[in-house]
């Protein structure tokens, strides 16, 4: 019987070129997190499907590959919906896995707890370009550091991290989910609309400020209310002045807390920031996931249209574990994308090894064999990468093919000039 | 609600400290290999499930975690067995993916193709101590490439590695399926019962020759054949000359290239190796997968009670996706088994980077923290691995908790002695 050849639906596979540049940005993450002192840790690919679907995952829970019951487990016959059949499912992010971690680990973890993860999710999407069933997150968190410092460590981190890849001239857009609730009460909705309005501002990119008025008052908000809203975003700049007027307009609808934090987390990464890019404070960033209660933040990178990564605080999360909640802020960075604008931009990985190919004649004897491996050994202990490979009939179209994978030295060998 | 805290059963949560040996053994072996000319490719985790379920794993077919289809696909009130409910499962090895991704990439892909994995595969066993149901396997394989350089590339490709990880005094075993043939024709066992023979002769460590004998006279073998084939046993030794002494027993029942290429692939490894290990003629090595159909081999490393990784040629198993047959052989490490040694001797990772603490007071300024920052990012510069971290009270218990986890500079920041 023959076999299907291609991968499952949606899934990608890596080509060696791909998988070069994916461990040279995974390199420079795991080396640049480590140097602030974020240690790496793992959790299985499978978690419960309780934790899976308990709500903290937003959209994301509908996309779940679930894992069949097992053996005694699995009773077909009495199967009446989905939840019978299922006790595991693959994770669709690491934020839920890393929760779960540190609630069952807290005793033997330091504290704050700086955490590094690398590692594949999986999302039933619908399969489009770019877009994969399977793909890897790289994430940073930090567990029980309640003040900025996290966020401006965080912040810090990614940010060299994406410099020492290569990458200039970038925005960090930054805002608060508190700010935000306060920027909807001082305009007068209602309380239990503010999920509403959030997911309509969240359309200002794509709709422009006028559609955000439109799909407001749609909404059936008054007049006045979206006006004074929406003001709020032709009044207030995009940098430190913006968020001093911000405070002046709302008054005592916001801590002053929240501005502060803000202001500190702005003006300290700018003063210790060693990569090029500036941080920008964004009233209208609101970022998806229900769980974040503070500072939410973005990257934004001119060579890509959308986002390229983001986090923020969710001091609540660890709470639905151990029912005591634990300070935590993260922040995740878009790998696939960064890997894609690398692959599709001809990046050349810097420091890469001189690579030399041997070109041996089939009719070597073991013995001149052995003296091609030894040489071969020899170079490879000085650091580079030897391929010892049967030369073929067309020696040019085989040194073509090398020279495109990377070869820039050629040495070959004949049975009847051997020993030379 | 409180979720559950545990990991799934059966699977592992990788503290900082195991990831550390984790990430250095994978970039020993990802460096070494690369220097050898294998390029690494990655598939997805998830496989069609009748590719799975092709035969092709033995036993492991048992063991698959299964996916459920997903929406209209799924049809619970008509679906009579597992198999209508289920599309994909997770991959329980890297050859079955491997082979696929070969036959679905060949034009590709450079002859020979020497690739390299590393990746997890899951295997729902019963769980038992220091073996897990998700695991990561290393594998390197050359397709394309009928001779026995193919072999002797894999062999020196991974000794060369387990030498930089520090090991020594270790053997590489190597046999031949089809001199376990002949061994079995020569002894005048029945051709359809060879199966049989070798599940039996599998068992020599743990039940010695005379349980061997046993066993096959259990299965109704005549006396005259298991003492002739236990005999090869006893007869033969473990080396170049137990090899040509075999040939000699054998006679006309093994082909004469089988012995050549055995002969070759000890003589030539022996002649270049560079790491501190034997090559080793084994007559009673078996391995069990059935898709090898030549050279079969393993690692037995001193510390080990068993064998800690293995591989051979297996030149059919392309053609069952593409019913084209390519020569193929792999060498696959025992990943996880390595780790554990490393992390049960305590191993150091060489050449680890200085790690500094900066313990700062929670009293600081702002422009105070700034400053503590700086001085990070400019040690950060010169390599350093610095830690920005607040004071505790008990800093003495705070330190003593970090130079446990291998900070050896600390460095103290109060805000009234600032600026001195």
């Amino acid at each position: 019987m023959e076999l299907i050849k291609k991968p499952v639906t949606g899934m990608k596979e890596m080509m060696p070129r791909e998988m070069e540049i994916r461990n040279y940005v995974m390199k420079v993450i795991s080396e640049t997190y480590a140097s602030f002192g974020f240690t790496q840790i793992e959790t299985p690919c499978l978690e419960d499907i309780r934790n899976l679907l308990s709500k903290q995952g937003g959209e994301n829970e509908k996309l779940i590959f679930k894992v069949l019951k097992r053996g005694e487990k699995l009773n077909l016959s009495e199967a009446s919906s989905e939840a019978d059949l299922t006790d595991m499912g693959l994770r669709y992010d690491l934020t839920v896995p890393l929760v779960r971690f540190y609630s069952n680990n807290a005793n033997e973890l330091p504290t704050p707890f700086k955490a590094l993860q690398m590692g594949n999710v999986w999302r039933a999407d619908r399969p489009q370009r770019g877009r994969y069933r399977q793909f890897m997150q790289c994430d940073i968190d930090i567990f029980g550091e309640p003040s900025d410092a996290a966020e401006i460590e965080l912040i810090l981190a990614t940010t060299t991290t994406l410099g020492k890849i290569g990458f200039k001239n970038f925005e960090i857009r930054i805002n608060e989910r508190r700010l935000l609730r306060a920027m909807a009460d001082y305009a007068g909705f209602e309380g239990d609309r503010f999920g509403t309005v959030c997911i309509i501002l969240d359309k200002l990119d794509k709709i422009g400020l006028d559609g955000v008025k439109a799909e407001l008052l749609a909404e059936g908000f008054s007049v006045e209310s979206v006006d004074k809203y929406c003001g709020l975003f032709e009044t207030v700049t995009n940098d430190l002045a913006g968020l001093k007027k911000m405070k002046e307009l709302l008054g005592d609808s916001v801590a002053p807390e929240v501005i502060e934090s803000l202001n500190d987390i702005i003006e300290s990464v700018e003063a210790v920031k060693t990569a090029d890019f500036k941080m920008v404070f964004d009233p209208s960033l609101v970022r998806g996931m229900g769980y974040y209660t503070g500072t939410i933040f973005e990257i934004a990178i001119p060579e890509f249209g959308g986002s390229c990564g983001g986090g923020g605080r969710y001091d609540k999360l660890v709470g639905n574990f151990t029912g005591t909640d634990v300070p935590a802020c993260g922040f995740s960075i878009g790998f696939e994308r960064i890997v894609l604008l690398l692959l599709e931009s001809g990046f050349q990985i810097p420091g890469s090894k001189e690579k030399c190919a041997f070109l041996f004649e089939k009719s070597l004897t073991p013995a001149q064999y052995v003296k091609v491996l030894k040489e071969a050994a020899e170079l490879r202990k000085e650091g580079k990468t030897v391929l010892v490979v049967k030369m073929n009939k067309n020696k040019k179209f085989q040194k073509e093919k090398l020279t495109a994978e990377g070869y820039t030295d050629f040495k070959e060998f004949y049975a009847d000039s051997f020993g030379a």
